[in-house]
């Protein structure tokens, strides 16, 4: 089992973890070498469960702090081991999982490990299963298992922001908008009915389309409705009776699900249009006194976050929370994934601030 | 070994040629028991190709005519063994076969037994592999095999063809249709490019598209532009970056692969197209003199063949040719598959009356 040295710098701990592959469902040697490594240190208690990881200490304090980052990866494409990089005169790490998250998990282990005696109590998760189908989210799973580990004033989630502070989070909604028709040998093909033809004005909507900006407490979030994919078919010479647009609606924090299903039922009226998951985002949460304080410790600019992220989960219990990490978002699941040694160490720094308590 | 007896009626013979399952790629048992009965009449001479057998009568005639036929059936849907079957007072075989086109083969193999002495020399051919890729066709193998077995003034094919004449082929055209985007994640869908929305115009034309009748020596085509399949996605949090639309274009005899590729490339003018295979179609050939001589000898109504046949096989090799057969062609490969028995001895009848020469 490889084994992690926490009091290593967080770059050298970033490296190690990413060159410990994680693939999504693929977590174990990783969550091992994890709870491994904190389990050396006394002033946590660990819980395991699955692949997710919790590390907490217990030092009775009056406010309670969730810091938690996912482990898995989306799949490597020839993009690891880790390699140093220079652009511009700024020195990265490149390869997969060092903006996606796995520099913020190194920060968030490096301080698990030092900050023995933290100015608020802290419970650190590192957990599976986030790049893939929700019902799988480790941290959904934990707070199912476990509730009561997600006690707390405030969570911080490690997601890549840029080393900023990005609030909240879009929601997400998936749906199927499907065409139906009749099957006929293409060779007269007047006697069928063609669902793909069908499917044209499903994708003029589609392009058509102008995603709104919303203003969220202060922030603004931009969202988006996508055709994510499409298939039809049933052989070269047959007319198809059946087509199918995957489409994904990115939704500001200040639609619930209700209202997201009306956007997208409403864009496609006429058609068959099946929900399939929905998930509200978060409002930005940062008019909480303990959010309000970390911005201020850390440094940093309130921003929205577009994605979905985590913070939705602990939004959801009732959780402030926010998301702040090293990388930049935009560069999560890409080929060349990579982040700035300086985001590193710069959120590293914010935390340990914030953590050690002015 | 199943025996085949040839003395039997055609319907007997439609009924025990179907219930020897020959799904492509597994005639061998079929084309055996069909060897073996020819082989018994001193009037043919056989010769045997991979699974197709031709077996011919050397009178010296001063016009040869080829009949073919193929053995092969699409696969199996508990549609055998074959049932009889009444509907609207008429009765039928129904089962795997029957119309696509064992009942066809069935007087074939009937008349060849029985016309010792024709008025015209025949060339029967039973062939295997017409139903999946062109490139396994069995008379396409025997006539690079044996080009010499080719040799003939006019050509039927026993294809369904409602026991009428139907006159030449259209051509079929496989083209896909493509479009590409830059991937994103669909958080941030306008940093992306969507491949998928992109290709809307390319369903509106196809939506849009008449397809055209064209008369070709008297018959009326009529041609199908189509979407036979779509596809195109990622993952359901991805900005596709790639969209595909496989096309197929049934196109008159009258245009060659050239023209027909013309008209695809002009119906998606700005767009990437890949002509991935084209098989002309066949003229009607009902100008030949034999062909109506064999028109006015059936009895029959002479039609356009909408569908590809391996009568453009013979039409390429400069052989006039027409389908007649027993069954209706928009039952072939139906589940519910079903012959009239009436059709059955009306195209025995037919065939007879021409071959014994008036």
């Amino acid at each position: 089992m490889p084994v992690l040295d926490l009091t290593s710098s967080s770059v050298a701990l970033t490296r190690a973890i990413c060159d410990i592959p994680s693939v999504s469902d693929d977590e174990t040697t990783l969550a091992d070498a994890i709870e491994d490594a904190v389990r050396a240190y006394d002033h946590l208690e660990v819980v395991r469960d699955g692949d997710t990881i919790v590390a907490r200490t217990a030092l009775g304090r009056d406010r309670r702090v969730v810091i938690a980052g996912h482990i898995d990866t989306v799949p490597i494409n020839r993009n690891l081991p880790v390699r140093d990089m220079e652009q511009d005169g700024e020195g990265f790490l490149w390869g997969r999982g060092t903006v996606d998250m796995k520099a913020g998990v190194a920060v968030q282990l490096k301080l698990a490990a030092e900050l023995s005696d933290p100015s608020v109590d802290v419970t650190w998760m590192w957990y599976d299963h986030e790049e893939v189908d929700s019902a799988l989210n480790g941290l959904g799973r934990l707070s199912r298992n476990r509730p009561d580990l997600f006690a707390g004033d405030f969570a911080i989630l490690g997601e890549p922001s840029d080393g900023q502070v990005e609030g909240g989070c879009n929601g997400t909604l998936r749906a199927i908008v499907r065409t139906d028709g009749v099957r006929a040998h293409s060779a007269r093909s007047w006697i069928g009915e063609n669902a793909i033809h069908k499917a044209a004005p499903i994708l003029a909507r589609l392009a058509e389309y102008r995603a709104r900006e919303i203003e969220v407490e202060g922030l603004l979030y931009r969202e988006g409705l996508n055709a994510v994919s499409i298939s039809g078919g049933v052989a070269g010479n047959v007319i198809p009776d059946a087509c199918e647009v995957e489409v994904n609606y990115r939704f500001a924090p200040s639609r619930d699900a209700a209202a997201a299903e009306r956007v997208v039922r409403d864009v496609f009226t006429g058609f068959d249009v099946e929900i399939v998951d929905v998930a509200e985002g978060a409002r930005p949460g940062l008019d909480a006194p303990l959010a309000q304080d970390f911005v201020a410790a850390v440094g940093a600019t309130p921003r929205p976050k577009y994605g979905w992220t985590d913070v939705a989960r602990f939004s959801a219990m009732g959780i402030p929370a926010v998301n702040y990490g090293p990388g930049d978002p935009h560069l999560a699941h890409h080929d060349e994934e990579r982040v700035p040694v300086a985001q590193i160490d710069a959120v590293e720094a914010g935390l340990r601030a914030w953590l050690s308590g002015s």
